[in-house]
C-alpha cells in the first residue's frame, strides 16, 4: 500500500488528545484544522496531520492523494454498544407495539429478547455470521469502523459461546475492528423465570462456567449485565460482574433504562468501564458516575423505538461525566445501524450540541472501549479510520440527520465504503 | 430507451387502486404481489405488473431484465411537503437552539424563517439554484422522485417570484418532478411585525400583486399559509387562500402546529388539498378534516428537532381521516432530506404502521399533490418511479430506520441514484 494524503479538507475534525474520556468543555472542543491534509503511512497509520500549505514536500511527491476540498475529515464512529450478532426478526413484535403492546409486557410474556433467543439458537453458524455480516456491513457504509459486539440471545453456554465466536469472526474473517462483551446476563431465560432456584443456578452456571470458558478461549473484552427491572437484580449483577472482573473482563453495565433500579451505582461501585441507558438518574447517580470515572453511554434510538424518554444527556454533561453515544443496535427495541442518524438523535432527543455528539460517537466511545489510543481521533500514530463527509460544516450531519454526508469510509488507510 | 423487466423481486409494494387519498383500512393495503415482476414500456410507463411466474414472453424476450431477487420493490417516495429553495444555512441558531433557546422566541426576534429571508434575498439566481440542487439531488438518492417545494423566504414580490422560478427550473433544467406552492405568507416580513397597517398592506399586496403575477406566469400550482400563533390570523389566511382559490391554485394550510388556532377548520372550510403539521387538534378538527377530504400530513421531523410532541397521527387514522408523511425539509425547524428516516419517525412517534406510513409517503402524498394517477403506485398507467430496496421486507425501512436499503432510485424508468 502507497501513503496517502487525505488534502485540503475544509475542516478536518481532528480530535486530538490524549486517550482518556472527556468532559465538560473537553468534549465539545473538536480540535479543528481548516483547510487541513492528513498523511497516513504504509501500514495505515495516521503520521501526519496539519494546515495543507505546511504539508511536508516529500508528502506531495509520493503519497497517492485524495482531494478532500470542500469536505469535511472526520474520525470514523465507533459504535460502543451493539447487539448486532443475532438471528431472524421482530418485525412482527415491531408492528404489534406500534399498535399499542408494551415491552415489558411482551417480554414477561416471553416475547421480546426471548424471542431472539429462540431465533439465535435455531441458526448454525454460518448462517448467524452471514445475517450478522450483512448488519455489519450496512453499519459501516454508514460510517462506523469499530464496534462493541454483545452476546445475549443464547442465554445457554453453548448459544453464548457461539455467538461470541461470530463476532470474533467478523474481525478475524469480516475484517471487522471488534470488541466482544459476554451478556449471558441479558434475559432472565425462560426456565429460570418462575423459579429461584433454577435462577440461582443460572447466576451459577454464568459466574462458575460461562465466564471462565468465555475467559479462558479469549472469547470477550467485556461482560455486561442488564441490571433492571424485569431483568438482573442490583446483587445477581454485582455477583456476575465481579466474577468477570476477577478473569480479567472490563465491565459494562445496561443500567437505569427502565427504572432507577441502582445499575448506575453499581457501575460506579465497580468502576465500570460504561454505564448504558441511564434514563433515570438523579444528582447523586451522576456524582457517582463522575467520580468513578466511568462513561455514560447515551442510546437515543431506542428511546424513540420504545416511545419512552430521552437520557437528559445534557444533566450529565453538566455533572461533569464523559459521555458516549451508540445505536444499541438489536433486534427489538432499536434495530437501527446508522450511527450518524443516532448522532443527531442524541442532539434532538439527549440534548447534546453538535461538537458534543461528535466526540461521543467517536473518541469517547473509543475511550469507553480500551482503544482511544488507536481510533476515534486524527492525529499521529492513530489508525486512520476516518470519513470524508460531503459538506464543509460536521454541524450538517445533525442539522441534514441521514443524509448521506457520509461520501468516503476508510479503515487502516484502506477505503471500504 | 428499451423496455425494462423489474423481475421477481420477493415482494412488489403495488399499492394499486384508485387515485383518491386512502384512509382506514386501504391505507394499511399494501398490494403486495409476491415474486412479483413490474414491466415498463420505452416511454417510462408502467404497463405490466403482476407475478413473476405470469410475465408474458415477449417480455422476457426483449426487455433489459432488472433482477430484483430478495429485493423488494416499491414507488418512490413522494415528498408533499418541503422548502427546499433557500439560501445559506441556520446551522448557529441549530447549536443556540440546543442550548436552550427557544423557536418562536427566536422568531419573535427576527431570527429564524427571517434570517433565511436575508441569506436567501442575498443570492443571485444561479447561486439559489445550486444550493438547492445539491439539496434535492440528496433527497433524490434517499428515495424521493416527486417534490413539493413551497416559497416563504422571500416576503417581498421579487424573491417569492425567485423563488418559484428556482423550483421550477429545478423541474425544468434539473429533471425532478415537482409541485411548487407559492406561500408569501410564510413569516411577517421584518417591517410589518408592528405595525397594523404594513401587516394590512402586506396582505393586500400578496392578494392583489403577488398571486396574479404568480397564476399569470404559472409559477405556482397550490398556495399555502403559515396560519398560527405569532404567523398569520384565521381570516388573513382565509382572505389570501380565497385570492389564491379564484386564480385557480389549489390550497395547503400550516395548521395547528403552535397551537389549537383554527387552521385545520380554515382547511376543511375552504376544502384544501391538505392541513400540514397538526399537534393541536380535537375530535371535531378532525371529524371536519374527514368530511372535507383534506389529507392530513404528518411532518414528525420537525417535531423531534424542536421537541416538541408528536402529532397524534393514531388519532387522525382512527377518525378516518386519510394521511401523509413529508420531510418539511426547511432551513430552522427541520433541514432533514431523507424521506425514509422520516418515514420512520411517523411510526415512532405519529404511531403509524409501518404499512400506514409507507402509504403515506407515497400515495396518500401524491394525492394530496393530484399526481395520484402518475405517480405512488405500481400499476399499468403509472410513471416508473420506483424504488429497489436491498430487503425482502418493507418494514425493514422503519426497523433499520436510515440503514442503506434503498438501492436503486428509477424515475420515468430511468436510473437516477
Amino acid at each position: 500500500m502507497k501513503r496517502r494524503l487525505f488534502a485540503g479538507a475544509a475542516a478536518v475534525i481532528t480530535l486530538a488528545g490524549d486517550s482518556r474520556p472527556r468532559a465538560g468543555k473537553a468534549m465539545s472542543e473538536l480540535g479543528i484544522v481548516e483547510n487541513g491534509s492528513v498523511g497516513v503511512d504504509e501500514r495505515g497509520e495516521i503520521t501526519w496531520v496539519g494546515p495543507d500549505a505546511h504539508v511536508p514536500r516529500q508528502w506531495r511527491d509520493e503519497a497517492t492523494i485524495i482531494d478532500c476540498r470542500d469536505r469535511v475529515l472526520m474520525p470514523a464512529f465507533v459504535d460502543s454498544h451493539t447487539h448486532l450478532v443475532w438471528g431472524g426478526d421482530r418485525n412482527d413484535e415491531l408492528v404489534a407495539r406500534l399498535r399499542g403492546a408494551d415491552y415489558e409486557e411482551i417480554l414477561a410474556e416471553g416475547g421480546g429478547i426471548l424471542s431472539s433467543v429462540r431465533q439465535t439458537r435455531a441458526l448454525d453458524d454460518e448462517a448467524l455470521y452471514q445475517q450478522s455480516l450483512e448488519r455489519i456491513a450496512r453499519m459501516r457504509r454508514c460510517g462506523t469502523t469499530t464496534f462493541e459486539i454483545k452476546s445475549g440471545y443464547g442465554l445457554d453456554r453453548a448459544t453464548e459461546l457461539r455467538q461470541l465466536k461470530v463476532a470474533r469472526a467478523l474481525a478475524s474473517e469480516g475484517g471487522y475492528r471488534v470488541k466482544t462483551t459476554c451478556l449471558a446476563a441479558h434475559a432472565i431465560p425462560e426456565s429460570a423465570r418462575t423459579d429461584a432456584t433454577t435462577r440461582a443456578a443460572w447466576i451459577d452456571e454464568i459466574c462458575t462456567s460461562i465466564l471462565p470458558e468465555v475467559a479462558a478461549a479469549a472469547l470477550a473484552d467485556f461482560a455486561d449485565v442488564f441490571c433492571d427491572r424485569g431483568a438482573y437484580t442490583v446483587e445477581e449483577s454485582r455477583r456476575v460482574l465481579r466474577a468477570a472482573h476477577a478473569l480479567g473482563m472490563g465491565i459494562r453495565i445496561h443500567a437505569n433504562e427502565l427504572g432507577p433500579t441502582g445499575g448506575a451505582r453499581l457501575a460506579a461501585e465497580l468502576g465500570a468501564s460504561s454505564a448504558d441507558h441511564l434514563l433515570y438518574l438523579d444528582d447523586d447517580d451522576r456524582r457517582a458516575l463522575r467520580e468513578a470515572g466511568v462513561v455514560a453511554t447515551l442510546l437515543p434510538g431506542t428511546s424513540l423505538v420504545l416511545g419512552k424518554p430521552y437520557a437528559s444527556g445534557r444533566a450529565l454533561l453538566d455533572a461533569g461525566v464523559p459521555v458516549a453515544v451508540a445505536t444499541d443496535c438489536n433486534p427489538g427495541s432499536c434495530p437501527f445501524e446508522n450511527l450518524a442518524m443516532v448522532l443527531a438523535l442524541a442532539c434532538f432527543g439527549n440534548r447534546l450540541t453538535p461538537a458534543e455528539a461528535i466526540c461521543a460517537a467517536t473518541h469517547n466511545a473509543a475511550a469507553s472501549l480500551g482503544l482511544a489510543d488507536m481510533v476515534g481521533s486524527l492525529q499521529p500514530g492513530r489508525r486512520a479510520d476516518l470519513l470524508v463527509l460531503a459538506t464543509r460544516d460536521v454541524r450538517d450531519l445533525v442539522a441534514h440527520a441521514a443524509s448521506p454526508l457520509v461520501e468516503q469510509v476508510w479503515q487502516d488507510g484502506v477505503r471500504v465504503a
